[in-house]
């Protein structure tokens, strides 16, 4: 399987092809220091084994925010060193921080925007990630991703929407001037042999913003630079956000949003062609620089397609690593069956949205960090089976089934449907104290069938249960 | 070429796989009657032997709005008979109505939901939708479609973002009770044998709305329910169109309106992703039902590659259409090279956006129709040919050369880019009195080389002009 496979990457040997991509926590506090919520939450991936850890954006100057990590001065180095030094101690995965600069947004719905800066300004931008870019080294990390996607001040600049009048705004060239800056300012800082990264839209999904038939320019500009891999997003702009009165404009709240975090709704890979047009454009002009993919690729199948298809090198994931971090080492191990997979309910997007901290739906009730237990003993069904039962009414069918129980604790509750006589697939996870679940997307005039299976916090299922089955009437059909 | 074979639809034998689609034209007048405008719209697009016309949205109530073709009521069958009847006496194509339900929206910005519609309101718009279906029969039309897409009734009804309480809201069975009920009645008053399609959103482009994991089941709904093809697009939303304040709101302003017709700035084929999973949808479920991809498909190569591929059955156009109307019979006489190209510059969106009558940019200035000529002498360029220069500025290319002449018109000069010792591409069209082009799309670091040929009213084309070749500087490069 080439998703696990090593690949090198500036001499930053990553032990398999899957990338936490950096990812809100909301568990800093506001000193921009590491602690131990933190230092946990990214413990936890590393021993999930995960290629490569990206830590969540640290900014590279000290404008005021809510909690976010820093890295623009000296003193943020001890944290953020010792963090480096316990995922290396502890784990194959390598680690980089993202680095960001952000302009100032007010809860009046102010903010600040890229038109206000002026060339100091930018040139104190650029010289900013440069000396962050070099911390980062000092503190041990294995590389560095300048973080130049959504709605921050890089992006800005490479948006169609940027209205600077200077030669930092307008065509294309211009628009790529302050991202090649800084990555020039940058490689200066860190030397050649230091791993750097770009995280970068593919596509704004805003109005009037640029899609693939520039990212792809962008992202061969970066090569040309001698950028070492190039990480794709999509959309998480402000142009399209929602205000929530009293609180500062945040980017994801709009549709753009959905398209950088896609959901239940959107299908698997949905972002996936955007990561072809930009590595083929790559591969077509001589650069084998690696392209990491993102955007609801939440299962090894999907992922070693996207690599055997040469879509991309390097599968980012970020939600569906949030709900089990050791997916990496159960792939390995042979035992993806004990993954909880993620169900792409975005609850953690919501939680993001709200300024709250960033957890799991699926983790139990209260939990900080992903659960773990090294416990192979398998949840069991009560006496009688689970009794699944389905009822369809009003467009939906509802199910509700017996609790297992465990010698921990039960996890959550594995749902599969199957279609007239066809395969079951999963369909949907719920919590474990949860024993009821509603499934909208059933379509009328079809007979499901479903079956659960039970799982534990040590990730071992229990025996199928019993098949519950239903039709579900069309609201209208034709005369027979 | 399987986009020049017949398709037969419910006995509709379509000569060709080019579909107009219905695009706004605000010729007609406010009393909703076809007039010589409108009469002489529909007859060019006849005279270019496209296999389906589909007439722009007609009415199916009389609420009041701007420019509208209506269907309401049989004092509009007179003048949509004698067009039928004109179309069908001059050319192979096929001509049918589409017909629409829409809500009331106001200039103050205010707009009626269909969360405001009572039973007894869905009812009249069914039998609304029937009744003007069997008058697009008693008019002698060959079919007739249903406007279920964009932002208006049938559409919203579909919609995730529809808020009904009710049976005809929430899951998606409910929210296709009202497409199945249209669909049902409709098919009662127009008989089995009379084709019968539906235009509907593959994706909504909107935050929280549906994609193609929805549209493919609602396809394969009208598909069960007997609709002879579907007709796919995408946006054009209310929920995220930009008021004009003292307009009414207008879809299409928003990002979903880029995305429902994706201009340059897009790739070609951009929504072909969608037309590709609702038909391989349709085909596993065993449904024959042609399906019409539609999205920036501008050329016979695309267009083929995109049947052959069996992602859709037909190329539905609506621009590049506008732009050359005699595209079908050109291709069909082996003479592509003088189809004048779509540039996809928009101007006919804006012009509709801003309640304008619409045209083609490339239209000879205040033209009402797309111009024709029967004439085969080319364009000459001028003694000493047309002394093509390029220079290179702020990250753009600009172009100026000298006018060719014609015994008639020059209509344009196509501009063709290679990169490096590449070959040369079609890059964009300027109208004939324009002899000059600004190149916004290169990139530093690059060679470009530039040619012409002018062409005239009768697409033939002048000799290529001499070459104008430039290097576009990087705004920011590594030292060598």
């Amino acid at each position: 399987m080439l998703l696990m496979t090593p690949l090198d990457i500036n001499g930053m040997r990553l032990a398999n092809r899957l990338v936490l991509t950096a990812m809100v926590t909301r568990l800093s506090g506001e000193d921009g220091l590491v602690n131990d919520d933190i230092r946990e939450r990214y413990l936890r991936f590393a021993k999930g084994e995960v290629g490569l850890i990206v830590v969540e954006a640290m900014a590279v100057h000290s404008a005021k925010s809510g909690p976010l990590l820093r890295l623009s001065e000296d003193r943020f180095v001890p944290g953020l060193r010792d963090l480096a030094k316990a995922v290396h101690d502890s784990s194959p995965s390598k680690i980089v921080p993202q680095i960001i600069h952000f302009l100032k947004v007010a809860r009046s719905g102010w903010r600040q925007k890229i038109t206000d800066l002026s060339r100091d300004d930018i040139r104190l931008i650029v010289a900013q990630y440069a000396e962050a870019a070099g911390r980062a080294r000092e503190c041990g990390f294995d590389g560095v991703e300048l973080h130049m996607a959504h709605a921050y001040t890089q992006s800005s600049f490479l948006s169609r929407l940027n209205l600077r009048k200077d030669e930092y705004g307008g065509p294309l060239e211009n628009r790529m001037r302050l991202m090649g800056e800084t990555v020039l300012a940058v490689r200066a800082r860190i030397g050649r042999d230091f791993p750097l990264g770009v995280r970068f839209d593919a596509e704004e999904c805003v109005k009037g913003g640029y899609t693939v038939v520039e990212s792809r320019e962008m992202a061969l500009r970066m090569a040309q630079l001698g950028v070492d891999y190039v990480s794709l997003s999509a959309g998480g702009k402000f142009e399209d956000a929602v205000h929530k009165p009293g609180e500062p404009l945040y980017p994801y709240t709009g549709y753009s949003g959905d398209r950088c975090m896609p959901s239940a709704q959107y299908p698997d890979g949905a972002n996936l062609y955007m990561a072809e047009g930009v590595k083929r454009h790559l591969v077509e002009r001589g650069f084998a620089t690696p392209v990491v993919a993102t955007g609801k690729i939440g299962t090894s199948a999907l992922a070693e397609e996207v690599l055997q298809g040469g879509q991309a090198d390097l599968i980012g994931m970020a939600r569906a690593l949030l709900a089990d971090p050791d997916m990496p080492k159960k792939i390995r191990e042979g035992r993806e069956r004990a993954v909880v997979r993620c169900v792409y309910g975005n609850v953690c997007k919501n939680l993001d949205e709200n300024f709250r901290k960033v957890t799991c739906f699926l983790w139990p009730k209260g939990r900080l960090q992903a659960p773990e237990s090294a416990d192979r003993e398998p949840p069991r069904w009560p006496e009688g089976g689970a009794q699944l039962v389905a009822e369809p009414a009003h467009g939906r069918v509802t199910l509700r089934w017996r609790a297992a129980s465990d010698n921990e604790e039960v996890y959550g509750y594995e749902v599969f449907r199957a279609e007239g006589e066809g395969t079951f697939a999963h369909l949907a996870t719920s919590r474990g104290a949860m024993t009821s679940l509603i499934d909208a997307s059933v379509v009328g005039g079809r007979a499901y069938r479903y079956r659960l299976v039970a799982f534990d916090l040590g990730g071992n299922r229990s025996v199928q249960s019993d098949v519950a089955a239903c039709a579900v009437p069309m609201a209208v059909a034709m005369a027979p």
